[in-house]
């Protein structure tokens, strides 16, 4: 699309070059700031990217429904980014949303598409969009996935950002879809191991999701209840988990939790192995249990439905308002937008006021 | 208390008054609208009143762990205001609070306590702390038990509220201790209704708590794709619901879930024998599942650990900063405090954007 | 079918009856009391009839998936009976099996058919099957719907029940698919119950299903600790419940749980209102909650997913047998085959010893 | 206790001899194969041993329950062995039993005791119950804890062992307190991860607990749709796993989950890391979860409440029958009791039929 054009010419314009016109400098037609949401849209498309999330569905949902009661018509792109580039639409009307708001995952599935990180493959899914008439893009995912619908609306095609992922590391709101169903589950454990260390004063590692975030082992850590938590963000060695957990002996407890991000350093691998080394010396061992992509797969908490569906309604709402090239997320608990380029080259700082917090209540 | 008095004062004002001491003019000393916090306050209490919430005990082990780690003592009240008045206290300490925050319920127990409602029960009530040393109370509660700690702010005794019930009815909070795990038990069961409901093409009633407050209705209609939801606040005819119903059958949904309040006029017992009444007429008829108390007894989930964590730790800031006579709650996802007076004379409206959504998501 | 044809044979009549033929005494073919299974049967169809039971979808995907392993052609009959008269057939394969197992209801739907009721719609319904080469049927479901399998047996049709009826009210079976999962959902119930209620030492009543069988409000009674369980093998008078609860409440117990079958004579609703009604001479209420049709919906357990695939394939084994006109179920842990006119003329007993333990178990 | 003595007897005898005093031949009287349960015998304890179960906290309510409405004292014995040496009893009312049947883990702990290997320690042990006046024992757990009760029924103490284990490895019994819990957690997980993994085309390993047996992940397997199964009696090749995968995959199949046993020489680690290794070749690889102790700590479900009461219960009957030395466990539904000796020297078979059934069924 260039730069002052309306989608409509956009969409002229992207036939045309996929029969092999350029633009007037005769290079492909990347790197636009600008765009024009014509006032009648009536064509807009929804993709899930990157890792899936409970209440992604709903979000998926809240998009088909609001659309059609705006008079719109609204496609589903399967696979993500290379569903886009390959064509495989579906329209979707209100009753292919029915009975998928509880479902964890997402029905319009995910996949890897190495080709859309080329200029060339971008290309192809804004001409697989135009050429069907599609005005509006709404991309539901966390970081990379917002790289690649920043990457769309600086071609110039109208896109609006959900901010969805269980890692909470995406900048530009305070929670993403699936944090608070991947909290639920990793706090599940937590209790289950709780109980079985009580009757046997043993100690236990969990490993939870987060990447290079935190955030996941930290507040699953503090409600938990867990004696030592250890994040990317604060690295904590060996021996002072060690000592934290003689410490929670001696104090009475009557069993000990560590929490490990799985981005740590010593993540539970290590840090099992090297407690299995010093057993001896430390008295005690950890048993690890690694939850990993069981945090993902969870039927969605209330939380996470209602975050889905404010967060879709909202992606149609600033389409409607030609309001493109941001993400929807939340912030003090209402709902604010960001500039895809501010959300993809922005990093969000872990609260060191929880850190602080959670070594007061252990205890 | 006496207005300007410090509590030190007061302590032993009360011990005076016990034995038939009153305030200059002949009256007992009520309606003081000020007080003063020592400094070297080193004596806190905290009680749990009216209806429990799951996220109540994580509030407890908050007060009395981050107390404790400011050096100060911790008394636990058994049985609410009745056990205030009648002295039932034991002192806590951290293992006291150990867990404790994963269980539903309040370990300190709650109970009716019509005495607290004089002012000669109140007057007891500070004597029976006062006796103790205690210079500060944290009283954990709803609407009724915010009412209660208001009285007591208003004798002059230094009290913080924290916001707790799982109706959502308190103003103050926008969000109370309870209401996420309450929402996530009636998710669940329209879930299970949905699957069965499914399988015969049948309708569903599922009746909230709420009392007067059609918040848990509302948002767990939302959040579990409900056909119509009934509340209080936006009152609906039987024949509207059927109508609701039967267009949503017309438009191919395999079921139809209403969400009742408790406190709609046409509550599940009404609706449901208006219903059997007219059911030749209608062609269909509704199931009833009332929850009841199920809706409280849950474990918590994570949001209402990490809420009861966050203001039984705030309350604990509060009293030691000497704010006293407030409510803390969470506004826009931020601790935020409320004057106890402003609390129990507000009225917290429902958001009538979420009715509007309800109805366009119901598609 | 006339009696000694061959299925073969009676699918050449039913076509041809279907075309105005009757058979030689100018009447419908009815009351058959023998068939015979061709050696060479390669299409089978299997039903949902009644209730949805958890654990009925991993019957079918048994039956698709060990008929398909066997060479033979599988259809699904929608809506039960009622699919079956109207023709509502579908030719399933193992992927059509895919990802049901642990869904709860029944993908294949049911429905009620008073037309199965007479034998001009059973002679239908065979040559329905007859009209597409189906050569035997697999009918999943309890009472009622072995009713109707014994119907078709009589006529001559090879049929093999399968016990399913979340009641357990079944002869011919110790247990049914989905009665495992009620319990679980009912005992998690009254657990939520014990918390809210040991909080405010309150009593409540739980009303299970079950229709005229107590067995569900028995075991969950017994297996949730309840103090006292009313049901319709042993009446219990209301000041009978207030005794039991009174003397519990004075050997020490924080609440009392009553659990009660909705086909007992006081259900819930009487036993409530009777307690409501002679409260201040109680002393006490007692809270309802209904579970009512939340008790069939539940995601299937272990036990039902496992029970449901083994008389699923055992269901194929006894077709492939010429074993028909039978019920398979569960006998000591094994399976076991009951002809179906025994099972449709007999009543499962309820197990005294278990009621007396109950008593014990409750101090 | 020698060859004929009585309990009281014995009892006398262990006093003196816990004087110094040993039997006629001048050694410790161990190995005895015979003792005599007196008539009124009225005191017995119960411990737990080995790892926790669900639903061993129903065991103890049950022996305490039944053992004082038979008007005996009842005695729990904590931390085991350990505990029974040290004389760590405390006796039990029918209050102490409350509130704890729901709970997982055990109430009275469990610990290792290496001296209980030793007949010092063991005679210590029934020394430490002599002089407490107990006169039975009923022991809780798996195969290591009943070689330990076997020891003392062999030097004449009377002992019954309830089948406690999640491993399901126990002979003597079809099925053991704790597997019916630990495999629905186990299926939780599976379906879980089968939706994330349906989202993402990707294939997982879960790796259960179960020690050197396969039950647990041979019957999860077959109740989650696993597509393989790894367990130590029948091992499997990490090429077969990819073939089976593959196959998998060319069926259609939106997703792959092998449940692996973490006794299998294939361990989750060790395939995990044979798929890393061969990723490119094999053209995918799995994503590991361990769920470890997870599977031990939830609550009980309802057939593991039931088992545990029923078990519980009988341990008393036989104790009550003079009946001594023996398992209690279940056999075809029915509750069946082994001698100890012949239990612990027997090994439990697996069935070859649920592993021929699950290849069936996964196709």
């Amino acid at each position: 699309m260039i730069r002052g054009w309306t989608v409509r010419q956009a969409i002229v314009f992207c036939r045309l070059s996929a029969s092999g016109t350029t633009d007037d400098k005769g290079q492909s037609p990347v790197a636009l700031q600008k765009y024009d949401l014509l006032a009648d849209m009536t064509r807009i498309a929804v993709l899930t990217s990157g890792g899936d999330a409970p209440g992604i569905n709903a979000a998926i949902r809240a998009v088909v429904r609001t659309g059609v009661d705006r008079g719109w018509e609204v496609y589903g792109i399967n696979h993500g980014y290379a569903g886009l580039i390959a064509g495989d639409f579906r329209p979707m009307g209100p009753r292919d949303a029915g009975e998928i708001m509880q479902r964890g995952g997402t029905i319009l599935g995910s996949a890897r598409c190495p080709e859309f990180c080329t200029e060339a493959g971008r290309k192809k899914a804004i001409e697989s969009m135009a050429s069907r008439g599609v005005e509006g893009l709404v991309v539901i995912g966390g970081n990379g996935s917002q790289t690649g619908s920043h990457a769309l609306a600086e071609m110039g095609f109208p896109v609006v950002g959900v901010a969805s992922t269980i890692d909470n590391d995406l900048y530009g709101s305070d929670i993403t879809i699936g944090v608070d169903t991947a909290l639920n589950i990793a706090l599940e454990a937590i209790d289950r191991l709780k109980i079985t260390a009580s009757s046997h004063h043993r100690g236990f590692l969990v490993e939870t999701m987060g990447r290079n975030c935190g955030y996941l082992a930290l507040m699953a850590g503090i409600a938990g209840g867990a004696e030592a938590i250890v994040i990317p963000e604060y690295e904590m060695e060996p021996e002072g988990v060690a000592e934290v957990i003689h410490s929670a002996y001696e104090r009475g407890k009557p069993h000990a939790i560590v929490v490990v991000a799985e981005g740590a350093h010593y993540n539970a691998e290590r840090l099992g192995r090297y407690f299995q080394e010093h057993r001896d010396r430390l008295g005690f061992d950890l048993r690890v249990t690694a939850l990993g992509y069981v945090q993902r797969g969870g039927a969605p908490t209330y939380a996470d439905r209602m975050l889905g569906t404010r967060l879709g309604a909202a992606a149609v709402e600033e389409l409607a308002a030609g309001r493109c090239g941001v993400l929807v997320g939340m912030r003090k608990n209402e709902r604010a937008t960001t500039p895809l380029g501010e959300v993809v080259s922005s990093k969000k700082p872990l609260d060191e006021n929880l850190l602080r917090l959670a070594g007061v209540l252990a205890k």
